[in-house]
C-alpha cells in the first residue's frame, strides 16, 4: 500500500518537468543568487617568477579569446597539426604520437604512466624531489610495484647509479625528472635511454620545469615518453600538456593485455583525436579549444626565436641571476654548478630571515612573486623562475632588487 | 671490457650539458623549425549550433585573456571561491564539495566514476545514448561490475523501469544522464534519488548538456553526484568541469578500503585545493587559471540572468524551433514532447537527403555549425544546439533560414 502510493506519487512528478510543462516545478524554491558574482572580476597584474605558471606574452592571451570553432572543424584541426609540428620541434622527435593532454602537467605525468603500466608490473622511479614521489604515488594507485631510487635533495643521480638500480630492481619503466623544480636541479639523460633499452625498459621523462630552457633531444637521448606543461618555458597559461610517445612505448601501450584503466587519458583516442594514426579523427572527447589556439601561440614563439636561442638566453639569464645572488652574499641551493637548473633556481633562505616574510614582502611591494620551498626544500628555499617570456635581463635586475630591499627591510628577528 | 668503455663514454657524455656547458651537445644536431607555425594563427567567426562548444561572450573570452596569476594566490583563491559559489547556485545545491575539474566534460564523468567505484563493486548505468555508454566504459575500466538498462534512443526511461533496474541488481551506484545530446533526450530525475537511498546506492547524473538549460534542483532531486561542461549552457571555451558531491557520497569516499586509482582525479586532494575542506588550501596540481577566470565570468553571466529566466529562455526558443521545424516539414526525432531537451534539439534526416551534404551547404553557406547524429542516432539525425548566449530568437530564425535554404538546394540524388 505505502510502495502503492510512493509509486504514485513519483508517477505525478515526473509528469512537472520537461520542455512543455512549468520552468520549475512548484514544490522546489530557488536558493539565491550570490551577491559575490555581481561585482566585477578584478586581477592583478604581477611578474610571476615563480616556479609557474610564467606570464604569458600578449599574443599568447590574445589568441585564447579569439572566437571558438568546433572540436573537428578543419580549421580547428589544422591548429591541431600546427601544435603536434610545433611540438616535434621542441622536443625534437619525430614520433608520430606527439600532442597535448587536455590537463595541467600532471595529467600528461598521469597519462604517461596510466597507459604504460599495468597492475604488477615493476616501475623504478628516481625520487630526488616532489615529482619522482608523485610518479611513484600514481604508479602505487595502480597497484605497479614500484621501485624508488632516492637521492639528496639538490643534488641529481649518476649514470652507474642509475645503471645499479636497473640491475637490481630490472623495472620495465623507468621515471625521471629532467627539472626538478622542488629542489632546482637538472638531472642529465644522456645514456639512461640505451641502458634502459638493453633491458627492455621504458624511460619516461618529466621535463615540466626544463622543456624549452635548456638542450633537450628526445629522439637523440631515446627518450620513449617525454612530457611537459604548457606554463613555464612555453609561455602559455596553464592548460593542455605536451606529450610524445617513442615507437617503442607505443608498442608497449598496444601490446596490454589489459585495457588502460582511464578513458580521458587514453592515448589509442587521444591519438586518433589529435590525426598521429592513419584513420579518420574521431571524437574522443572536446578538446580545450581555446588553450590549443595559446598553445599554438606559444609555440610559434619558439619557432620564430628558435630552440638553440631559446636555450642560450635562459641559460645566459640564469647565470646573470646566480652572479647576482652571490654579490648578494646569497648561497644557490644546487652545490653543483653543472646540476643547476636554468628555468628554476634555488637559494638558500640565509640564517635569520623568515622565509615567507620575504616572500610577501617581495609581492606586496615589487609585485613579483618569487616562492618558497616545495617538498624537500619547504622552509629552506627560495625558489625563482626565469622561463619563456619571462627570461629577461631586466626581469633578473628586478628581481635582485626586489631581494636586496627585502634583506635590508625584513627583519632578522622573527626565527 | 665492452662495459667499461660504454661507463667512460656515458660519463663523458654527463659532462656535456648543464648550465656550464654550451647549449647544444655537438653530437645532437637540430630538427629544422616547422614552416607552418610561421604563418599567423586565423580564426573564422562560426555560429555554433550543434552540440557544443557553443560560441561565448565577448566578456567570457576577454576574461581568458586576463594577466595570469599563481595557482595559490589570494587574488586566484578567491576568483575560484566566487567559482564554488555560482556553481552552488548553478546547481542548486548547499554541497561543500563543488567544484571544477581541471579537464573537459568526461573528465568530470570519469572524476564522478572513480573516486566512487572500486573494482568490483555493483555499477548499473541507464543506456539510452552514448553518454551511458561511456560512464559504462568507464566503469568497466575500473573492473566494476557493470549492469546497463538499456532503452531504445529517443525515449526515456520511466521510473517504474529504474526501480525495476535497482530491484533487480541492486548496484552501489547508479547512473544517468540528465540532458542525452546524442538523441535530444532530457530524461526526468524526479524521484530517482529517494529510491536510489532506499537501498545505499548513490545516484551519479550528467548534465553536461542540460544544465542550466532545464529545471535541475541537486538537493531537491537528492543527487549524489552531479556534474556538467562549460561549453554548453555556461557559454565558456571548453575547459574545467563543474562537479558536485553530497554529503552521502563525500562519506562513501571516505570510506573506500582502496586508494582512487587516478591523482589527478582525487576528489580529495582537488576538494582542499578548492578550499572545500577545512584544512589550509595546498598544492595538488597547477590549475587552468585562465579557464577558471572565463568560467567565472559565464557564472555571473548566469547569476545576473537569473537561473530561472535562463531556463524560461532556454524553453521558450527550443519551442519556437520545434514550431519553425514542422513549418519546414522536418520531424523531431524525440516523439514525446516532454521527453525533448530544450538545449540540443534533434531532426530526422528526411528520405532523400545525405545528412553531411546539407550540414556542410549550412557551414559554408550560412557560417553556421549544425551537427550529425552521434552513437545510436548517426546518419539520421541533425543536432541543432541552442545554448547559453546562443540561445535566442535570432539565432533560431537564423538556423531555420538556412535549413530552408539546404532543402531547396541540396541534391535529393545523393543518397
Amino acid at each position: 500500500m505505502h510502495r502503492f502510493i510512493l509509486r504514485r506519487s513519483l508517477d505525478a512528478m515526473m509528469k512537472t518537468p520537461g520542455i512543455g510543462g512549468p520552468a520549475t516545478p512548484r514544490a522546489l524554491s530557488l536558493q539565491s543568487p550570490p551577491q559575490e558574482l555581481l561585482s566585477p572580476l578584478r586581477v592583478p597584474t604581477r611578474l610571476l617568477l615563480g616556479p609557474g605558471p610564467s606570464n604569458s606574452s600578449a599574443r599568447v592571451r590574445a589568441a585564447g579569446a579569439l572566437p571558438l570553432l568546433g572540436h573537428l572543424h578543419p580549421e580547428f584541426c589544422q591548429v591541431m597539426d600546427e601544435v603536434r609540428a610545433g611540438l616535434r620541434y621542441a622536443f625534437q622527435t619525430r614520433n608520430a604520437v606527439t600532442l597535448a593532454v587536455s590537463g595541467t602537467g600532471h595529467a600528461a605525468m598521469e597519462a604517461a604512466i596510466v597507459n604504460l603500466v599495468q597492475e604488477g608490473e615493476r616501475v623504478a622511479v628516481c625520487v630526488h624531489g616532489v615529482w619522482g614521489e608523485r610518479a611513484a604515488s600514481i604508479a602505487r594507485r595502480l597497484r605497479a610495484d614500484v621501485r624508488t631510487l632516492e637521492g639528496p635533495a639538490g643534488e641529481r643521480f649518476s649514470i652507474a647509479q642509475i645503471e645499479q638500480a636497473l640491475l637490481e630492481h630490472r623495472p620495465r619503466l623507468l621515471f625521471v625528472t629532467h627539472g626538478e623544480s622542488s629542489t632546482g636541479v637538472l638531472q642529465p639523460l644522456e645514456g639512461i635511454g640505451p641502458l634502459c633499452h638493453r633491458s627492455d625498459c621504458l624511460l619516461v621523462v618529466d621535463s615540466v620545469a626544463s622543456l624549452g630552457g635548456t638542450p633537450l633531444h628526445m629522439d637523440g637521448l631515446e627518450i620513449d615518453v617525454l612530457y611537459t606543461g604548457s606554463q613555464k618555458v612555453l609561455g602559455c597559461p596553464p592548460g593542455p600538456s605536451p606529450i610524445s610517445f617513442s615507437q617503442r612505448a607505443w608498442e608497449r601501450l598496444l601490446a596490454r593485455k589489459t585495457e588502460v584503466p582511464s578513458f580521458y587519458f587514453d592515448m589509442k583516442g587521444l591519438a586518433n583525436y589529435w590525426g598521429c594514426d592513419e584513420g579518420p579523427r574521431r571524437y574522443h572527447h572536446t578538446g580545450p579549444i581555446s588553450a590549443v589556439y595559446a598553445l599554438r601561440e606559444g609555440l610559434a614563439e619558439l619557432v620564430e626565436e628558435g630552440l638553440e636561442r631559446c636555450w642560450e638566453r635562459h641559460r645566459r639569464n640564469a647565470l646573470r641571476l646566480h652572479r647576482g645572488l652571490a654579490e648578494l652574499g646569497l648561497q644557490l641551493f644546487v652545490g653543483e654548478k653543472e646540476a643547476r637548473l636554468p628555468t628554476i633556481t634555488t637559494v638558500r633562505v640565509p640564517p635569520g630571515y623568515a622565509w615567507k616574510e620575504v616572500v610577501d614582502f617581495i609581492m606586496s611591494r615589487h609585485g613579483i612573486e618569487i616562492a618558497g620551498g616545495l617538498g624537500p626544500t619547504a622552509g629552506q628555499v627560495w625558489r625563482i623562475g626565469l622561463m619563456g617570456p619571462n627570461s629577461t635581463e631586466q626581469n633578473v635586475d628586478k628581481v635582485l632588487l626586489a631581494l636586496r630591499d627585502a634583506l635590508a627591510t625584513c627583519s632578522r628577528s622573527k626565527l
